[in-house]
């Protein structure tokens, strides 16, 4: 038997619309702030992705060699191609230049719960705006399409890497040392990391910053307190003032729920600003939905360094999150099912001119193809969801009417083909 | 310079505007034909393609080993795959089974003009109904989808693969001479299958018949007379049967315009009824913009064989003949830019209060995150194609209300912010 690959998934009919309409509601929250749906090939280099994050990365991607012996991957995230498209054709657009994406990524890891092969992106990019305005807006937006979606309880963390790098800093360690307190922090490993500064001997005042900084929760206030501590660092003191300065950004557009959390870092390298993430506890161990930050990437392609901020939202633990309930029409294929009776030339005229009209007219409507005769085709009809359905036969081709059949009330009227279409249309509220 | 790969794409913002258009009129004609949507994974086994096609598919493939050792491709085309899904987990739904797919797919070839490498497919499998009035509907849809496309003088020919099939058959050639007769057929290169006859030494009366029925190019009344020659073969008189009664089922669909085409054989050989294609003299040498047919593909999947009938569409190509003008609101980003002058809390307040209800108003719109003041923030407007400017500064903070600019007539006024909803919606036509 010739089987799906492991870690990749088949989607059904219902899957599907409740998948379109979740992408639907995303790319209309990011259509209402102006971004603009851009898209990249689904093959990609291996040297796009290595170039930031080395070549260890290679072992987690689909990284094959192609015909012509060129190292290729399928694409394991948005970001670096969209920057690669930005820098090739729209750099000479005026700033900032707003993006987004929506497609399949790729990653080569065992499949668990909840994590596959091949998952789905939805991110945009905010390039040219280094401004807490820009962060701040950025995070609304993905804020208000999760919103949209109706899901509830979905806590956001705002953090800026730049607190944790810069005290990471200031305890002089070496590139190797310092790499290896990122997971760590990343990790909410407390203990680890206290336990790995101490044998570092980083100094105590720093240990103490570094893990009050990990550790800390809270909101806006507690921010600004914490600010006090650090003011012989420069560094750190400037990502905390561009920290509450998005706070206030994001209260004055609604936001006033977001957490701080400076042991946010995420796990890939390249940001270097404001980050934040979106967790739920309905998922189990994989309460991460999505995230984002403020980068550089511009160099990478030969431009100058610009500004960005961007976030990607795991498309199908959100669409895991939105109720069936919520999206609309699922379930029925058709709104009507024409039923021949018979095959009559005149029956089969006035059939495929009233199922022709009634979908001019806005019904979804199929009709009988296996010749079943009423009451096969009634069970049919019900089994696709069908609210209507119009029978023809040797009677009605006579009149040159059809007998319009209401499945829910069972109620049924001899009609005109135009009659049946506006009757159709007002049972079914589609006029 | 990292680039993207050969025989592959970026989409921009236009480009993808367009494409959604074309993507929403295609799965809108197959939903209003009671078809839903499945999708299947990009990467599938090797062994799927190579089961029907033989070995020798596998040089048109992306295909290689993944690091578990599997034989893997990036899918060529959608209808195996979904089959595939049909068989595993559709198969209990009641017939016939509707389904339709949109997605990209993958061949190695050289990249050309009009060929790529990563090309899109929009198609419908029409599974369990072997009837005629189901080939019908099939070729009825793709014509529907197309026209919604509101693309011009795209050319329909039809056939039926049993006429050719019967009488090479009935030409007595062993397997491997009968094969190399229908790519000659397919690419109607009539004098060399003259010629290969001849030397096959076939006999005259088949030889006639079968470069009469790779020739033959009329309508129904033609193929009804052709008929006529081929009592005496069944299967093939069959064949022309079936057609003639799909030719009739489409002119009751009102498709009186279908070209009867016995040369329409397909390059797939999975075909085993009806077959269609679509034409355009619009792209140069590629004219074919899609095509389908009946096939059996059931058994492959330890199922009984049952009939279904489908089409792909080239999504590309399609999208190359809709003019740009046909896609609504294309060009412009937003609707309106709202621009702060000054960083006074006041007036920062007012304008993300005045930014978020014109969003939920159906506005679609940006602020300034650059701090530019306002003739540089027109400038941008006008390039983002804004119709409205909300200029707040900090007269406007101390009213409480915002100014509005009409960017087209240049009239401006003074309003609260709820107001300035309601007269953008109403300049916008979107209330």
């Amino acid at each position: 038997m010739i089987e799906k690959q492991r870690g990749t998934r088949d989607f059904g009919p219902d899957e599907m619309a409740k998948r379109r309409f979740v992408e639907g509601k995303l790319r209309e929250a990011a259509e209402s702030y102006g971004y603009r749906e851009v898209a990249t090939p689904t093959i990609e280099s291996q040297e796009l992705f290595v170039a930031k994050s080395g070549p260890a990365v290679l072992k987690e991607l689909y990284a094959f060699k192609d015909r012509g012996g060129r190292d290729i991957c399928l694409r394991p995230e948005l970001t670096l191609p969209t920057m690669r498209f930005f820098a090739a054709e729209l750099r000479a657009l005026p700033r900032p230049v707003k993006v987004y994406y929506y497609g399949p990524v790729f990653r080569y890891e065992e499949p668990q719960m909840g994590r596959y092969r091949e998952f789905w992106q939805f991110g945009v990019e905010l390039i040219g705006a280094d401004t807490p305005e820009a962060d701040a807006e950025v995070i609304a937006l993905a804020r208000d399409a999760i919103g949209r979606l109706g899901i509830e309880g979905m806590e956001l963390r705002v953090g800026h890497i730049g607190v944790a790098r810069a005290l990471v800093e200031a305890a002089g360690l070496d590139e190797a040392s310092r790499q290896g307190l990122f997971p760590l922090i990343d990790k909410k490993d407390f203990e680890a990391l206290s336990q790995r500064l101490g044998a570092l001997q980083v100094a105590e005042r720093t240990r103490g910053l570094l893990l009050e900084a990990a550790r800390f929760r809270g909101g806006r206030e507690d921010l600004a307190r914490f600010a006090g501590h650090l003011k012989d660092m420069p560094s750190a003191h400037d990502a905390v003032t561009r920290l509450l300065f998005v706070l206030a950004a994001l209260e004055r557009r609604g936001i006033t729920d977001a957490r701080v959390d400076l042991g946010v870092v995420r796990g890939l390298d390249y940001y270097t600003g404001v980050v934040f993430e979106f967790h739920t506890d309905k998922l189990g161990s994989e309460s991460q939905c999505g995230g984002g930050g403020a980068y550089r990437l511009t160099d990478l392609f030969g431009m100058p360094p610009e500004g960005t901020v961007g976030f990607g939202l795991g498309f199908d633990r959100l669409a895991l999150l939105v109720p069936d309930e919520a999206v609309p029409g699922s379930g029925a294929a058709i709104d009507a099912l024409v039923i021949p009776i018979g095959d009559k030339d005149a029956v089969l005229d006035l059939a495929a001119k009233v199922e022709t009209q009634l979908r001019a007219g806005g019904v979804r409507v199929e009709r009988d193809l296996l010749g079943r005769g009423p009451s096969k085709s009634l069970k049919y009809a019900d089994a696709r969801g069908a609210r209507l359905a119009v029978l023809v036969g040797d009677k009605e081709a006579s009149e040159g009417r059809v007998t319009l059949r209401d499945l829910k009330s069972g109620e049924q009227t001899l009609l005109l083909p135009g009659e049946a279409v506006t009757r159709a249309q007002t049972i079914l509220g589609c006029a």
